[in-house]
């Protein structure tokens, strides 16, 4: 760890690869020569075409995609493609099914409900979103024009550990939460998109990874940016992107890349998770983990202590320890422990160690 | 002029200000001692909170608006806006009422008019927008639930040198290119709003500056991200916000109260268009102004030579002494200067002196 810098466990806005802040900062004033900051360079400039064309490229790349798919640099975070989705996709008759596998899936799923063109597939609510649904919980709707899935749950600290079978049925998942955190058959999903804040860089811009034949549509009765065809057709350049945001994810993507890709971060994660999971097993229920384990998510390891009160002093004695960013969302209190494919093995041992330390000042 | 930096005249992602890039690149693994980058740290932190209300604050203050007022931090472009803007507030058998002065002010019309809700009050668009209309020529229409203007051209270079009156319809200002370049009656303004990347900061958020009692709305047909009043309970928190974008134009707008405000900027911003307008009018028609002189642009200024070869000739001679980004939008042709805030008078004289010796050596 970088003198003076801190193991920061926030669910996203997230840590990011040390190296690509580094690379950033270095070239903040003069962007490859061009006598400009990244952030000045015309949107329209050669120079930032081919940022953004390699970045979509190496993302296609690692996740094994052809030229069938296509990717979008959308804006409005995920929050705003749970609007777009039902509105481009849901009409005609037809609706989009959801699976409520937590606090994103249900958002996504009461925007289509606004529009009127929502159905639930499955829910674990009343399970307090401990797992994701099985397959067998899943009834998708007969008209549905899609099934969508929220594929990793943050705050729940959640994970499909399978793709769901739709037979025909287009699959749109939103991946916010674990985004090129592990290799899987992408191929399988039409539409997967993901706010770059947790795994691919800063707040501000969201990715999408489609299908070209799906997401080809421009109704005309929705806004110009709403509809997905403009945004294909214009290669995210209709109106002026976010273009640091676009930059930064392209540097994150080509940081995965050299790091050996989806296999190398998924094994790294998984190990990453290994440590938690292991230090709340081994605890003798002092610490108690909130999801199932055959649900439980390699990015956000969700935990509760005996007590508020100690849960309290747990976040107060970590964040003396600089492992910060650990205190759980209201709505299932605890701990929260983010790892997502920048926070290092060590930073994970250090929160591991401390957790065995407070367990065993406090058991 | 720093070492390896150039005089970028581009339209938007334009210059910043070098000393506010300065301090983003020095604070950029660290930011304020928390350990963390800016693009690392919780949007819940209240670290970040205070950035953003700082912001707020400063751009309010620079406004001269008071608390009926309220600041917020967007996704989405002003293109977003076009649509937002008639979805919230034409409805119940009310119009959005435009002048259309140029491309963008079309383009917000025409996204009214995918709602149905479309209403020309005015264009110019006969006089190939070399002019902002005047107030007689504005027909505001009877039912009419704002009347919307685009405040500068880009891209025809013209600017409103008047506050139009509405006999109390809202005055609705899209001010993307000269957002807080000239201290203007800002309280006869009902809702402002400025895309960052011209006078306030990078690409990706806009600014909204509107009534609070105006943007109150929550209407439930509309997808929850497109709901002003979502954003204004939630102080721009609803979702995870373009936290680096926010930060650049808390940045920037220090640096303008720094300059001594809106006043100095329009002083400054008033001699640099003078030095530009003074090389066209003073060229023997070599140079010529595409803006009727009362609409002339103080941020963006167009002019066309005598022949396309010429022009193709002045955008590469230019580029060759550092002089970038002075081609004109195509709808124009020739050049454009955008000279905004961040310009600073010894660009526009490099240029000013670039015109006077290319001028000789071709006319």
């Amino acid at each position: 760890m970088e003198a003076n810098r801190v193991y920061n466990f926030n669910p996203g806005p997230a840590t990011q690869p040390l190296e690509v802040l580094k690379e950033a900062q270095a070239e903040f004033l003069n962007f490859k020569g061009t006598g400009e900051s990244i952030i000045e360079i015309s949107h329209r400039a050669k120079e930032f075409e081919a940022v953004l064309d390699q970045a979509k490229a190496d993302i296609l790349s690692l996740m094994g995609l052809g030229d069938d798919y296509d990717v979008l640099f959308l804006q409005g975070g995920a929050s705003t493609q749970f609007a777009m989705i039902p509105m481009n996709f849901a009409r005609d008759g037809k609706v989009g099914s959801y699976v409520v596998s937590g606090s994103f899936a249900e958002k996504a799923y009461k925007e289509a409900e606004i529009l009127g063109v929502g159905h639930i597939a499955a829910t674990s609510k009343d399970d307090d979103f401990r797992h994701v649904p099985t397959q067998d919980e899943i009834k998708i709707a007969d008209n549905a024009a899609y099934l969508h899935l929220c594929y990793n749950n943050t705050i729940y600290g959640t994970e499909y550990h399978y793709i769901p079978e739709t037979n025909g049925v287009p699959l749109v998942a939103d991946m916010s939460s674990d985004m090129l955190s592990r290799p899987l058959d992408f191929s399988k999903f039409t539409f997967i998109y993901a706010g770059a804040q947790k795994n691919l860089g800063p707040a501000g811009v969201v990715v999408v990874v489609a299908k070209k034949s799906f997401i080809d549509v421009k109704h005309k009765d929705i806004p110009t940016m709403l509809r997905y065809g403009i945004h294909l057709e214009k290669n995210s350049l209709y109106n002026t992107p976010p273009a640091f945001c676009i930059y930064m994810v392209g540097k994150t993507v080509a940081w995965i890349k050299a790091q050996g890709g989806l296999s190398a971060m998924a094994e790294r994660n998984a190990k990453k998770a290994k440590i938690l999971y292991d230090a709340i097993d081994n605890s003798n229920g002092f610490y108690k983990g909130h999801a199932a384990k055959d649900s439980r998510s390699f990015m956000n390891v969700t935990f509760r202590l005996p007590s508020e009160e100690l849960e309290k002093k747990f976040v107060d004695e970590a964040k003396a320890k600089s492992l910060c960013g650990v205190k759980g969302h209201r709505s299932v209190g605890g701990m929260r422990a983010s790892i997502y494919n920048a926070m290092s093995i060590e930073g994970v041992e250090r929160l591991a160690d401390f957790m065995e330390s407070f367990r065993k000042a406090n058991a």
